[in-house]
């Protein structure tokens, strides 16, 4: 973890604190279900939960001293919190192993973790969404190759990534479903020395499902999922970072992160401003990725268990998912200040002199009747000018001067050719698509 | 592609035929749609589904000795359809770019690979099935860490194999229906020369979804989810194959991968039977799964397209797929014919003398009355003379012999402590939840 | 491998031929030694040395159909060299295991592979050095986060390419030197029926060392640490492919690729040239960096050896050298035949008006003895002005024009600050560190 | 960084004084040559020199509440300095950029780091030797695919662990005089602001060579080069690891990991000894090699540089070094301390009842003009029933029964073809390649 990629909410989830407190609560629901099936006495979930009803707060050193000598984190708890019960407190524990504890916590702050992520996403389509309409028919040009394409506009440009993220978000549910499992089940996973009855209801109380089998743990290839899932989500945070840098670009320019009015660039220069959010969520993303690989390495555990999932969990858990919620913050903040330039926009729309409506130009006159070919070279001895130009003449003027187009076409019907609008009439039936009607 | 790690179906999906099916199906429906707006004539269409009605073949040599002129893929297609076609295949392809084929065909593609891969998973999970309830009840020694831990059953160790493999198959299922989509949208994914309706009839016709909103090519967040889902199936493969490989090892052999009887092994010695088809399965989960991270890579093309996807894919596609399918069917032949031998498993279960049973003994005696740290003496003095007979001495006997600890058990209790079925009344809550009640 | 990414030389070393040949050297060095060694008779190797001096061809087909009998391809090799030399052949493969001979080919064939893109490397540095002192002194403006930074040389960035590749050309040299080992010891390493003087005899005639200590295969640490290597040239190559691809792009158009005279872009429009070859590159990158994963999780194979390695190394062996040989290749074709337009690189850099140079005037300013809060608010007004123009003031003219500024520097100073000269006097020094003196 | 992973010596490298430590140290010597340069006054590097000598600790949270303004890390520095020196700080830093700080101070980092590694390795390596001449001639099964192959030594197999370590120690070697350069090149890498002498002045002072050509940072292909090795050296560490764990597992346990007297294992049972510090290791070489894909990632940096690799190296910079040396250091301990049990090795070797010298057997019926059919068919009717009865009948007893194998084989003939000092008779040789003669 990172301390200046890390937001507190998502990064109290993984602070000892929290984890106890997931802890005591699985035990105390345990206890319950064991005193109501008759193998504890009821008042050991009694004295449980009248302790927590205190609200006590959870002494984490305290813990860490007794664990220096235990050798043995669950015991270490289980310790201190006999210390603060009193002897009632012996009846918590009964039948079960440590990874029945560990790992349905683990479930519980990954499903914490999607919750927040979950909740980053609305906020991220919300920003998205809102500048989309903003923009809906913003004139831009459309880039493939890195090359001026068609027109489009900036608003369908950001529907693109609001759909993107809703699937993300789609993912993410689907996702945090399969995580959020619980295992109460002993040493190999037989319930040999406590009921199933326990772990069904230790889910039901934790809002988790049941792990249908496990192996003293909960089979890996459900977190591998869920990180994979998690890779997939930064890679869509690289793709529209990677998008707006490109129009950040000096001689692109037709967006810009936000910059506070008392906000300097590195220098004297103006225009030095730079993209720098975009580009460390460009490093972020690859970050979050880099979890996926340990992740999927993680499934083939040996026979029952093995325990080399656990290092590289204390990794990942915390920093995939304290590193997306930040990113997805900020990107939100990106796209909510963002500053367009729908000007400049227009200026780079305009800087082929038109050339981008030569294939409509070329139809048209085909239309007309003439011959493909003959058309093409009326198009092509009037574009390789503006090309020379460097987008200083206008493809519409020398069209219109030319003799032989002008036989052809109209000045009316060739103005229509350059009609933005053609491109941009099924941008309602996109935004219906994405954003519902 | 290595083609001793093919099967046909999988490897036809990918051949060039294959696709120029997808490619003419595509450019027909397109063309259908086309007529019945008014675009082109209805006889297009007509022309075209006359042709595929006699079921011609494609003549992939002819297209490829097109394309060596006109340098373009789809245009070499379409060239050729029309030497086959006649004039009328002039209206194919209006308004449409040759993403809108590619991109839909990979589509399709990818979702029939996941249809034959659903179909091998099916398999897969009936054999497992078959031979979970085969041994639902035959004892074997759970193991964490490698190290003997308590009893289970062979079965409930393939029950947690079979729960795993039917989440990969939701997984799946999720990813298929994600990657089936359809996009006919132009250049830029406006829709400028072509009517969405055009995209939305195709998808209908082809078993896809419409791409709400596509960039010339369909967003590959889409592919990187798909290839991530095939990464954690091929991990999975990895777990279930490595446990066989131990399984069969020397010192262990409590299963083995079928010989044929003509089938020597490498040398004189009958010992030497490999588990080559599992390791070999874990080599290929390596492969799989290294499809994934350049799938992530791929996601933030430049704007509205760049073309860095495309290699890519053409290795990860058919190689992911063909790989894991091949893969998923070989471990369903090793999980069919898995020679499994239950009085191996018994003997190594009793090798460390009663050993596991240790816990259980240490419960009664508390139980009985002893206070806790005599019983542990008490247990524990007899354990280490058993282990340090290597598993000849049985603690049972020990025990029994042991006058203080008769005096709080009678021979009775001590071999109910020693009974495998007190670990075995699970099994069935177990199967129920995994395969049903 | 995908043939239209494979290049003939490369794609030989692992065709069957080929490998068929290597194990035909080894057995008979091997033959020939252990005649030296009175194991078997002399005649043995002279009779494989004779047949092979015929220079005779390999049969693949029958060698296949021997192993679809034999279920072994080191065996079905062996008899049909039996089959072409006659009875002395039966004095090969004395002693040794089929590892002995698959992994030494291995060896032989990353050597060989390694020796190609050594030729490959010197051949892209050739091309970018003659390029670099081509435009040696070519002003281009540097960008740092894409945004105008400072002026530099074109021929500058080539020489960082240059740097680049030249570190690249002494890792390969170093993980080749590591790579080409020979291991003839035995089924697990030990020698125990073969002498280890044959391992040094063959090794020799093969150009390889001796594998100090192998396990009946050589380590797969040497092989990791190839395949890392070639990833890390995969990612260099996609660094110089990246900036080439920003360089075409339609706003900035400082080089292309090159396009021939008669290659039509993708329309009417005569923009439209694509960076495709280095937006494939892109993709190829990521191609060869994914076989990074799979042979570092290749190098924890069980005890002596599993052969879990084996299918992954079928993929990434030809897959990893056959495209990176394509690669190098492509790019060297590209920056060979690169379009640059050195007008358009000045006119970009001075779009900004000038800007790029305000820091050198708040230097002068303050060195002519102004307070640095003074310096920068009178640059900051002007800048500002041109800014806020899009670079069609200058921002020269304005300071030359402003009393305070000209109270402070002369003119000719003023203009000294706007020299590009200034930030080119180390280019030489930079030239002889990277090219020599 | 997870603290349980971490050593003090390597953190305090990624620590905030540490760091800062080194920047005063650049930006000193920096001073110190431009005074020589007569660019500033020799009094400026005098005046920092002289503080320093006074060793004054950093205070960091000064710096930090200072950053908290100027939003800049190293003009907060500067500021920091410039209050405990006072004005002659102000001669530091002229003409240089921040990166020039950044950049090599993450070199410096680097290289410090692998010297602990170095150190690591070489401690690892006395550890593994030391254990190795021990069991030089310590008896054990040689496994191949898990399965018992031919005899071998213990110490034999820690030789090839020594070897695999020396390889990557050389790689280390390598890898750290790549990434230990140098660079204060100003804004784009052009000395345009500073003279090249001064960056040979600071690199010759901190012990880097000089960077031949930066961009305002030092080229990524040199970090990802660095990690990459790291990634293979992790490998490496998973592979020693997983063979410990393999023979601790309770069917074979020919080692164990040392549990000090004291410790006890998980339960009442002796024999529940896990091998939780190799199984750890296991896991944090997926964290180590985790770093490779985002370090390649990192390479391809827009133009002369984006910052998207920044917060990448937050992150693995001190995770993959600090974790590596963990990891280092806790498999040497392992090694170190592993329990080995030659008994059972012995135990292990003879339990297939002989069967590992059937083959040798073979060879001398043969030679004994046996046809080899013939010879198969005797050695094998013994075989089969040494495998049935699972190692507890001998062959060479059952040899030595048959009368038809004692009708050609004297027993003094077939008792020397059960000879284990035959397979070591090249130890030596092996131990001299590895360890020196």
């Amino acid at each position: 973890m990172v301390p200046r990629y890390a937001r507190p909410a998502m990064t109290a989830i993984w602070e000892p604190e929290a984890r106890y407190k997931i802890w005591f609560e699985i035990e105390a629901h345990a206890t319950q279900k064991l005193g109501e099936l008759g193998v504890v006495p009821m008042s050991g979930a009694k004295a449980l939960w009248d302790w927590w009803a205190t609200k006590p707060s959870i002494d984490v050193a305290a813990i860490d001293a007794i664990e220096a000598v235990t050798k043995h984190d669950v015991i270490a708890f289980l310790d201190w919190v006999a210390q603060q019960v009193g002897p009632e407190a012996r009846f918590m524990h009964q039948g079960m192993t440590s990874s029945d504890v560990l790992d349905t916590t683990l479930s519980v702050q990954l499903a914490k973790a999607a919750d927040i992520l979950l909740e980053d996403l609305d906020a991220l389509l919300a920003a998205i969404k809102r500048r989309a309409f903003e923009h809906k028919y913003t004139p831009t040009i459309g880039r493939s190759h890195g090359i001026h394409a068609e027109p489009t506009t900036f608003g369908k440009k950001l529907a693109e990534a609001y759909a993107e993220f809703s699937r993300n978000k789609a993912r993410l549910q689907f996702a945090r479903a399969e995580i959020a499992t619980c295992a109460i089940s002993g040493a190999v996973g037989t319930f040999a020395n406590i009921d199933p009855s326990v772990e069904e209801y230790v889910a039901e109380q934790m809002g988790l499902s049941v792990e249908p089998v496990s192996t003293q743990v909960i089979p890996r290839d459900r977190h591998a999922f869920f990180f994979a899932t998690l890779g997939v989500i930064a890679s869509s945070i690289e793709r529209l970072a990677t998008e707006i840098r490109h129009l950040q670009r000096t001689e692109v320019l037709e967006a810009e992160e936000y910059f506070s009015p008392g906000q300097k660039g590195s220098s004297a220069m103006p225009h030095k401003r730079n993209p720098v959010l975009t580009e460390n969520l460009t490093g972020l993303a690859r970050v979050v990725r880099s979890a996926v690989t340990p992740a999927l390495e993680n499934v083939a555990l040996w026979h029952e268990r093995d325990i080399s999932h656990s290092s590289v969990e204390r990794y990942i858990g915390p920093d995939a998912t304290i590193t997306l919620d930040f990113a997805l913050a900020r990107l939100t903040g990106v796209v909510d200040k963002l500053v367009i330039y729908p000007e400049r926009m227009q200026k780079n729309l305009d800087r082929m002199g038109g050339l981008v409506h030569s294939q409509r130009v070329l139809l048209a006159l085909t239309q007309a009747g003439l011959e493909r070919d003959a058309s093409y070279r009326l198009v092509q001895r009037n574009a390789m000018k503006v090309w020379e130009s460097d987008g200083q003449l206008s493809l519409l003027e020398l069209l219109k001067a030319d003799p032989e187009v002008a036989a052809a076409l109209t000045t009316e019907q060739l103005e229509e050719r350059f009609n933005l609008d053609y491109h941009f009439k099924a941008v309602d039936v996109i935004f219906d698509r994405v954003f519902g009607a």
